[in-house]
């Protein structure tokens, strides 16, 4: 369990002290997932269910474990699959995506005004979910006025207020400013989120009532938008589209860790040279200390998270924390936008 | 003079009389550019400078001239120039425009906030001039709060409200909402707009303290954003980059009728074969109205003004009224907003 | 029935002899599409069928219709539809341009290499139809010498020449010499087209296997690329999205015909100013030659192709014949690039 | 020195041993950078020289180098820079790009032709670099045979073979036509390179003479083309914009190490608190085996290149070696293209 201070960094046989306290209230870990945050916690056990290969996880983040994990209080849901670029597989996770966002969804009227939000930059591909999967939004608020809408359509309105440091206005400044306006009953946001695990990488779905920090993945941290700032039902849905380099370095701890181990253990075998490829993750490792530390020392001593803090103490002051993103985004993220626009549009309409 | 009403049109010599009264004040001619609206009184003279092949007009429409050429009330500047994909062109063009553009911004404090606005509809390219021209404006609205700008550079903010069609909204509502939250000195807004002259599309810019009407060139005219609705005032820059039919054709009607009067004046040159091309637009061509009626008929009878009413009638309920754009624009709006945002920037900085 | 001249324009009843001779080989009419050339005789009678308002007309043109019509000998087929942004609309279009694609292509191996070609410019929107559509076909030649495709998937491979202008050598070269190298048994090119009717703009595809000029929709006329130039029988495959000025000006004067004789024969009906609008083009008007060359004079005394010649005459020197497209362009291209690409996949995989 | 062997890991104090040999002609290092490559070998000194922040250094690789680290016998100039987002910067690194090429440029006469080729994917932007420069090269060789080009601009044309992945056709198959057809005196090529160090990312170009791998950053290698293959000479330019996650992590350890050390040093100082940031690196820290194996165990024991294969070894099985960009790229991306174009079009055109 994390203490926010990493202690004992240095305390070896040799007998240094090397007392080096971080705080850790500092240290911002960049996922944007609650279901990452909660790996940190074995007391919050998710549901999960399976199907047909995408895999959904409801997670329901009370106070108690809001301070814990340091996610806001609500309703999270994460729907996790393989490649979107398959026709059949995208179909099935937009099917999933309905069915869980519908149940995010509650509006007494189709006169009720929803207004979609894709935050991001659209000119920086992986934060360019946002304004990509409005450009797909059905609007229809000004045909309202006119009645020119078949009247099971939703009343929809939809923006893109772009990155501050494109405005140089706080992006909650101009959602506020705009949902003063036009008085909506709820708001849907679209996002690109952080993710510390590359596996999740353009493969995930998070939703969630419980609002979104625009810029959380990317750069810094904007003011909040959710029903407590707005005082409107906030729906907030991303997609982790870039990770940090203390995510790749510390992933890849953990995998030299399990590749030593199993190494070890097989090396006797006649096949061993044949079998090592990745058959070190497919077995269930049981990792031992002092097999981590003999191979890497005192960085083997230190739990995921006083790794992960140790890592933003030495690349974050030179610059090298840089966010990165896998050279397929550009395939990707149309399709991403895609299930999301389409998923919102299904719902609108009937 | 236009009278609003066409009549007389079918009065024949075969003594039809076909009276066939058109509401002109329902007609909508498709200029964004009062030096073009101008051409219609010849009482209005404006004044023009020529620097280096790049021609600047000045207009000032008082409240009489306004009601005349149906335009508002305000200064129009136009500067007109040729090719900008040509490196020393632009320059010239770029430095004219910052020029003009300056006379029209006074600002008391470096403090002050400048809004800039680009009008338009980012995946459509001729209506794209406005959210291109944003993607290059610097802004230093947040900097300023952290005291992180250089105190020569004035505070700008930048935003790009896209278009009713994809928002559902009322450009105008964006636009005040967003106002009202920052509290601009001066509102600076770019559009593309619509030209009744094909030799104007992409090397026309039209600067003027009067406002704009989102969306006058292209679709149907919005609210207002102007001094008066907003209570701020507002620099309207303007590029036109769209013609309707209407235009095509009245212009041609107009060509074919010079050529056919020079061709009758040249038939019996010996040369006459060998000078036609274009000769017919450079001689002073002094039509006379019974060889325009000889070729053209009832056609022939009318007004330039009559014409394109009648052009209206033709074509506005068969949805043939098509707005069309020159294919090289995919080749020039890039480099026309760069001029805009250059210009901007460069103004703010000093 | 043209006769490459242009006589007799000017014979007018004052006497005088305007002979104006236009030699009709140097004009160019800028439509690609058999099916509008074809119009000018009406001893072609195309075979059409209607399949739920999706028109398909086949048309072989033989020794003797080519001369007539300036068109290749070769089998051309026409789609024509309405609307492809939706989606129901979009899947009937793609379903008939299958089944007829498919009556074109023989092949008796799935190792026989198909060279799929995208000619056209990806920067310029209008010409981007080509190089859009191969973005999208799956290619496998370079996996079937490692054995790695599904044995029912054709060998296809694709590419994109661009234009002379960007790269600087004829695209014939540049496709001869692929094909030299990678010997296919059968060449499809996808190429933007030019077509003398605004109507066709977008909502047209034809399909021939005559071969294509590249550039011959916009710009200059290329080399051909052909069964003849290359030695493998090539499919061309095109959609027109420009018009030129002289296809806007013709089709508007016709338009001014027919209305002008629509609006006399009502004028004395009560309900007159009411029912105008569109019905000048629902009801059969007899056009009559008095009443157009009352209306129009002289013009009124042309043929079509007299006037197109005409008009020729008068716009291209001075540089005004300009190309020029909807701009609702931007939504379609994508769309119909898609229809283009998914066809050809679905024929290649079964 | 690398020996192609990696032995001894797991050689430890327990007695264990675990002899692990991994054929190193197996692993490919992700570097198309020679100033990278001469890293693990002391005994090649490059000649740098650093005109206004901005270093080149020039190597040239003989027979008995190339053996050593893996790279092409010829001349490898590598320009080092830092942001090109500043305008004046980038004029810099323009300047100095032009008097580098210039003199690997050869040519007897303005009518030979010279054919520049981007490599690379335009939907892929990291690997868009090749591409996106073409757009920008003025091409002539068209223009030549009508003799409309000033006798000052070379004869140039300008192709994009795109990639095997989107052709089916190996990319040097279609080089080679297309050079076989038009029979250039000189080939220039342009490509996306990968890097082993993030700090060179978007930030180096290299020319060489010695040829290029088409694909080798991103994706696989594919056939050479160079000299030897083409028998015509081949300049390439390239700029790293990919790394891979083996480099992020080695990167990293390395770091941690230097950050160990100085910690360890300077705990006992009053201001250690304060200081730390990113002085580890400014200082010149001497790494002594004992600290490093003392933080990093086994791992510690490893020389960089020995690293680097494990990592190799962990990694690549599992697919997690993901090539990654830094998301600032689609800001430089343009701007990195235009000085590759700008600097040819210079040279051409005197």
């Amino acid at each position: 369990m994390p203490n926010n201070k990493i202690s004992d960094l240095g305390n070896n046989k040799n007998g240094d002290i090397m007392k080096h306290e971080v705080d850790l209230s500092d240290y911002n870990i960049r996922t944007d997932l609650t279901i990452e945050a909660i790996e940190k916690d074995a007391t919050i056990a998710p549901s999960t269910k399976t199907y047909d290969q995408v895999r959904v996880t409801e997670i329901d983040v009370d106070e108690e474990k809001s301070k814990i994990i340091g996610k806001k209080i609500g309703k999270y849901v994460t729907i996790e699959f393989d490649d979107v670029t398959d026709k059949n597989n995208k179909d099935k996770v937009l099917k999933i995506f309905i069915k869980e966002l519908e149940k995010f969804i509650k509006l007494d009227n189709k006169n009720d005004l929803v207004l979609v939000i894709g935050l991001g930059n659209d000119t920086s591909t992986p934060d360019s979910l946002g304004p990509l999967a409005i450009d797909g939004i059905n609007v229809t608020n000004h045909l309202y006025e006119l009645s020119l809408v078949d009247e099971n359509y939703q009343r929809v309105a939809a923006i893109t207020p772009s990155v501050m440091g494109k405005t140089g206005i706080e992006t909650s400044t101009i959602i506020k400013s705009i949902a003063d306006a036009t008085k909506p009953k709820l708001i849907i946001v679209i996002d690109s989120l952080a993710s510390t695990s590359v596996e999740r990488l353009n493969r995930t779905i998070q939703i969630t009532n419980s609002g979104i920090f625009p810029g959380s993945g990317i750069g810094n941290r904007r003011k909040e938008i959710s029903l407590e700032t707005l005082n409107i039902p906030v729906i907030a849905i991303g997609i982790p589209t870039v990770v940090d380099a203390i995510t790749i370095v510390s992933d890849t701890i953990n995998y030299m860790i399990k590749h030593y181990i199993y190494t070890k253990e097989h090396l006797h075998l006649p096949k061993y040279k044949l079998v090592i490829g990745n058959n070190y993750l497919k077995e269930d490792i049981k990792i031992n200390n002092q097999d981590k530390e003999l191979l890497l020392g005192l960085v083997g001593h230190l739990s995921d998270y006083e790794l992960r803090s140790l890592l933003n103490d030495v690349l974050s002051p030179i610059g090298y924390n840089l966010i990165v993103t896998p050279t397929e985004i550009d395939y990707l993220i149309d399709s991403l936008a895609s299930i999301i626009c389409q998923g919102i549009n299904e719902i609108m309409q009937h």
